[in-house]
């Protein structure tokens, strides 16, 4: 048998396999990160209705959706919000211990600052503890993007 | 020409061919499974508001996406019911005829039992051949993750 | 060494790298096609509210999406507008100012024309310059299916 034949044969089928390989993997890769279901749970939930009611119930879903899929570790849970829903970050807010307390539990927590800027607050006037987005609605949007699941109470 | 040689390399043609046909089959499946039109369409309806105007709005947008896309073969509508919504499937519903008419067309509705605990509501409080759920928020999240587009009328 | 086996080892690789790069190009552009953050953002906006402050919520939130990402270039914005929110296009409309500024500024806003045929409403009877879509729940969705990101305010 030709022995310069059967080498190039030998490390022709390597690169092959080799290269198989990596784009299997690249591609399986790929396909995860669209994939809606990949890794840690993600929840943005929407408050932008002047209604205490509707503030409860935005954080009874928060406190839900970690009770169900076994806590603050499996799922990340943010809320925004903005326009006609910032009272329920201000400072003298129905729900500012139940605000409190879903910080605790590792509930993320943001205003839109158009909104205050529009309304002339500033973070002297609104709950301790929350995080500050320059606008919400891109704040949902980006998240959405992220795969956060969308939830508007 | 040399006989072994000219085998491998036309069994290593073979092989190459056939893991390029596996993996672009493989890729163009994850592909779909991630693409959201893949399939039959789909829509996940909130309701959490004490509104008949909004229940009636919930079920008009479930008649109206089955009548545009030809009917329940081609559309599966599913009906989440929560928090101050909840007054929809209990037994006294304004929207009870609506809420069975729709059942017969083939649109699932269910009640979240964290809501129905909350009230003290059994299965007997609510109107008839609806489902059930243990919590709509995570309900709404699982189906948007299979594909669902969310509608929150 | 043996020539007919090297020439057919040489064309071997040959075909094996194309079809390689190929298949890997087809595996990128397939997973970049499902990806929500390719190309120009887009952003689809619901009204469904009888609510002359919820109008102005949706407006605000074009305006708002359309000023953080640098403008009409860079965002697609829409609003739907069904149901009971039909009188936000409606002549005599509260809004009809900001309706038709929201169009200067590129925002495609569109009635759904079953809730027109509902409220026995013809385009004479509506804004200037508004397109119409046969079903908001339908365009809400398909826009959903195309990346857009779905805003509820």
């Amino acid at each position: 048998m030709n022995r310069t034949a059967d080498l190039r044969s030998r490390s022709l089928i390597r690169i092959t396999l080799i290269s198989l390989l990596t784009l299997a993997f690249l591609s399986i890769t790929a396909a995860e990160a669209n994939s809606p279901t990949a890794g840690k749970q993600k929840m943005v939930i929407q408050v932008s209705d002047n209604s205490p009611g509707k503030w409860n119930l935005a954080l009874n879903n928060a406190r839900n959706a970690q009770n169900a899929l076994g806590g603050a570790d499996n799922v990340d849970v943010e809320i925004v919000v903005y326009g006609p829903g910032i009272g329920m970050l201000e400072m003298d807010s129905e729900t500012g211990n139940r605000v409190a307390n879903a910080l605790d539990q590792g509930v993320k927590i943001v205003a839109c600052e158009n909104t205050m800027r529009a309304r002339d607050l500033t973070k002297g006037d609104m709950l301790p503890d929350i995080g500050y987005v320059p606008a919400g609605v891109i704040e949902i949007m980006k998240q959405q993007q992220q795969g956060y699941t969308y939830i508007r109470p």
